[in-house]
């Protein structure tokens, strides 16, 4: 038997049936959450049979995994964009940015809210996916704010580990209340103030 | 046919069980959402039959509605110990206490931020219990804020809507951590000092 010569990248059709059905998974987890989801729903939405969908996604998990995977990539866009930053006007900048990009993406925020607490107990699916994101968002903000107190910029005595805790819970904490009330709560208002404040209040200030 | 006398309390023995259903819901939801949970596996943890169930709560949906509306009863009196205070630092303390009393009971809050997470959609059971907890502790606490401010201990220049947006998305954002990293992340610290800076930010201090 002659070995198929390695594939170095998925065929364009495959590809583009695999972004239909994640993008409609997205679609439904944002609606009906992971447990409340129907593949069925996915791929009727997709326009793609169930048979289909099972070729690329044999089964709710790994559709489920597809979905945090493809988030990874955005995140890992993110988190670079962030690291490039050399100042706290551009680290808080950096933050206030992605929350700007959130507000855009109410489907998308939604699906992972509720995938977020779904997902809040060991025996779930993605719990593994949420803890290490978690872990290393903070870590990766913590390290950002770590070189600013080296270089100057942030004052030495700030519990670094709980302002990076304390800026996440901001944004999802805002996140629910968007969702709940679009039409009241400005997102990026909101946020933007709170980062004011934590400037003011890490900020090194030389006496004078 | 003779009518029955009204009943002017329910049987000790059936109030009984009606708690045990509750806290075995409660559970339940705690573990599984609303979603996933099985009317036979509270029925199974309370030591009651699926009939007996069925006789006080006659549908999955009665059971989620009699679970929130005994944590009403736990706002409500939370809320009269808010507005019993007529300081800022009265105020800020009640919110660390409310905050401080949820640290002692991760299942609780587990079980609301899921049920929060899924009722995000006009669709789902509890949309609109959610949306009226939420509209209703906004509208306290900026009433409460208000008064500070026309008694002087508050600046005026303060967005009082934003800014209570802000304290409830910091309690609900803390949590989802807490939640995942009981070990790492402390509730009550981390709000506490969350709150300090709130307070000096608010604060009118008079010029000197």
């Amino acid at each position: 038997m002659i070995k198929p010569a390695p594939k170095t990248r998925r065929a364009p059709k495959g590809e583009k049936r695999r972004e239909a059905l994640l993008d409609a998974a997205l679609q439904v987890f944002s609606l009906e959450g992971y447990s409340g989801a129907s593949v069925a729903r996915v791929a009727a939405i997709a326009g793609i049979s169930v048979a289909g969908l099972l070729h690329h996604f044999p089964s709710k998990i790994s559709l489920l995994m597809g979905v945090l995977q493809r988030r990874d990539e955005v995140n890992q866009r993110i988190a670079d964009e962030v690291r490039a930053e050399k100042s706290l006007s551009g680290l808080l900048g950096s933050l206030r940015a992605i929350n700007r990009s959130n507000a855009s993406a109410p489907g998308v925020v939604r699906a992972f809210t509720i995938l977020n607490a779904e997902n809040l107990l060991d025996t779930q699916p993605a719990w593994t996916w949420f803890q290490e994101r978690y872990a290393g968002i903070q870590q990766r903000l913590h390290g950002q704010f770590a070189d600013l107190v080296a270089m100057g910029e942030v004052r030495g005595d700030v519990d670094l580990a709980g302002l990076t805790e304390e800026i996440l819970a901001m944004m999802d904490g805002l996140q629910i209340q968007w969702l709940r009330f679009p039409e009241q709560v400005d997102l990026v208002a909101r946020f933007d103030t709170y980062i004011a404040r934590v400037d003011a209040a890490i900020r090194f200030v030389p006496e004078p």
